[in-house]
């Protein structure tokens, strides 16, 4: 009998061992006997169990869900989510193998995924925090957000299978209801899950509680996710599931894939970076996070339109959209294509860093400053900010708005 | 053994009978014996086989799919398509048990589904043909679009539910194929499927073709029935789909359904609407159909906000849209809404026009002009509505944007 014929147990590191042992594919990647290899945990997130072990010829990662959440064991949760991270790697590795890692091995008795280990990787969000900010990398999330999402949308498949492949992560729906409640509902409310440790903030809390246009954006930006089913999403593109050695980059935790806009994806990603921009003391450091949110932007939407153009030749008539009519109407249509693409940018940015705020689960990024009151100045200018692109009363239609906004915000540090 | 548990096979009168016999409670609802039923075929549709059997005590309608297109014996289709018809009333029927029928049995083997048989109920298109218009029926089915739309849709169930439903029809690929195809692509292009014996359309339909904004709106059409899953579709709703008494109204045929935009049905409707509109001779008789869209909007419009108005106290937050916020901007914010729907139904009211007037499958309403030439001036005066109407020079926002243009074309009679 293998280890990953039983019925579901959590693994321990000897577990590890002996599940790994029960694997040769995975066994020869990391070569030697098993009693040579090298196993620890390394788990950081919130959710699961992860380890990686080592042997002489290589490293893989194991990660295993748990029947509830890791850092809090009251709040149960069904084991099925690294089938859906495992889906994800399946549907997206194919069209960035240089920019996440493969599945190596799915186990859906034990909920055990294997992936390539990274070696030289840090987590961007770490990296950051460190004053260590890489702009290739944002250039590299772009393209990864480009190349993932415009793979899986109907913009380069027929229906049928952007239909099959909804059908798959409509069913993860255990943590597509942790997004719709944690991010885009309850931050909004009263609700026992949010905090924030500084009464400096509550004013501001209590401010985007009772903005009408708040909260009619924030209904149409929950709206929005649920009912535009546009591509694959990652579903939690946040600085901590991008590992980079500075160069090389790879997304991982893909477990809250789900079919949604495009722009939730580049959304939180953006969203992280100026969390990230106002936990920056200096000004030159700043400046890198403008520099990184433009280079993600055009890196974004050079290739999504390149992937496009790349398209016009399809032999499904039904599959094309705006390649056979002329040069003019195209790019008009394409134009607006990526300007709504944006403004769900800007929208789910702002819930982003309103919800890593005063949500649930918060972001290290502002633990850098040690004096509070800067701290305060700081977190009070992200979330005004963040209220001020959710009420758009100048609307965000173009990154060059969006950036006014935020410029706005910053002469206020 | 029973008939229901043999491999598939397509039924004729006494198999329908037998089947019938072997299912205890339709036998009950038929009343008497077997042999005093009367059974006779009434396929009208495309696709499939349709009986009606009539006991002492009542009667049903039996349906049943063929492997192929019933008018078209070489073109090949999967049998599901009434198991997808079945879910549908399934799904609908609790919230329009006046305005559909009941599934009473489906037989997922023989794939064949049973309803009760409407008596003293015409066809709708079949009633208008003959210059029988009801205006109160545009009211009924204003009230079916609306009620089924949204108890299918975000704005009355939580996510989880609808999302399940939207697994179940996004297999319904066989019949949305052929709305992609057929309604939202073909007619757009040359192909051996489009056909009109008129040569004086050729210029008209050369015009379609050739036209930007027309091939770019339909595109963005065709994306956003495929990526707007806001409510189960009927999918088909044209007005060889509504069987009517003049008082007693019910709709059938929904073997098309599917997730997508609210309008969709709308649109479908009021096309045929108009095609009607357009061979109907007298001005009074126009002056009716006007009448009947005004009165279909009003319908429809009313109640699904009143449905909306009624959700506003749901437990589930993530539940509710434009709840919390004060009255004016949830009355904006609906009233976009609302709007946005209103755009979709111009739309895809003005592809239906098209594709039955020069696509596969046309409909009869123009036969009842005898005279060529007035029918000739009349199919053209409504394909080139259809074309302004996809052109919008001017946006048609709202119903009398769209009456103003319609009223245009109709002056050229």
């Amino acid at each position: 009998m293998t280890t990953h014929s039983s019925p579901y147990s959590t693994l321990d590191l000897e577990g590890v061992r002996t599940f790994l042992t029960s694997l040769p594919a995975i066994a020869a990647r990391l070569g030697g006997t098993p009693d040579e290899w090298r196993v620890w945990e390394v788990s950081d997130g919130n959710l699961n169990m992860v380890f990686v072990a080592e042997g002489p010829e290589g490293g893989v990662c194991l990660k295993q869900a748990l029947p509830h959440v890791r850092v809090d064991p009251a709040w149960k949760m069904p084991l099925d989510r690294t089938f859906f991270e495992a889906a994800y790697l399946r549907a997206v590795f194919p069209h960035v193998p240089d920019l996440t890692t493969e599945c190596l091995h799915f186990d859906p008795e034990q909920f055990i995924l294997i992936v390539p280990s990274l070696s030289g990787h840090t987590v961007m969000r770490t990296a950051m925090m460190a004053g260590h900010y890489h702009p290739a990398v944002a250039a590299q999330v772009g393209d990864f957000v480009a190349r993932s999402t415009f793979a899986t949308s109907l913009l380069a498949e027929p229906f049928e299978r952007v239909m099959d492949r909804r059908i798959c992560f409509a069913r993860n729906q255990t943590l597509t209801r942790i997004t719709v409640d944690l991010v885009l509902t309850d931050p909004y409310h009263d609700h026992p899950r949010n905090h924030w440790a500084d009464p400096q903030l509550t004013p501001i809390v209590a401010a985007l509680r009772t903005s009408p246009a708040v909260q009619a954006r924030i209904d149409s930006l929950r709206l929005r996710f649920l009912c535009t089913p546009q591509a694959l999403l990652h579903g939690d593109l946040h600085t901590g599931s991008i590992m980079t050695t500075g160069t090389d980059t790879r997304i991982i935790d893909g477990e809250f894939a789900t079919y949604g806009p495009i722009g939730f994806d580049a959304g939180l990603f953006i969203g992280n970076l100026i969390l990230n921009l106002f936990a920056t003391p200096d000004r030159a450091g700043q400046a890198v996070h403008l520099d990184m949110i433009q280079t993600f932007w055009t890196s974004f939407k050079t290739r999504f339109l390149a992937l496009w153009q790349e398209r016009e030749w399809a032999e499904d008539r039904s599959t094309l959209y705006y390649a056979t009519t002329d040069k003019s109407t195209q790019n008009f249509e394409k134009s607006l294509f990526i300007q709504n693409v944006f403004q769900d940018i800007a929208g789910f940015c702002a819930a982003e860093i309103i919800r890593r705020s005063i949500g649930y689960a918060h972001v290290a990024d502002f633990s850098v400053l040690t004096d509070q009151s800067t701290r305060t100045t700081r977190q009070k200018a992200a979330l005004l900010f963040a209220k001020d692109c959710l009420e758009q009363k100048k609307p965000l239609k173009s990154l060059a708005d969006f950036l006014e906004l935020l410029y706005l915000h910053m002469s206020a540090l």
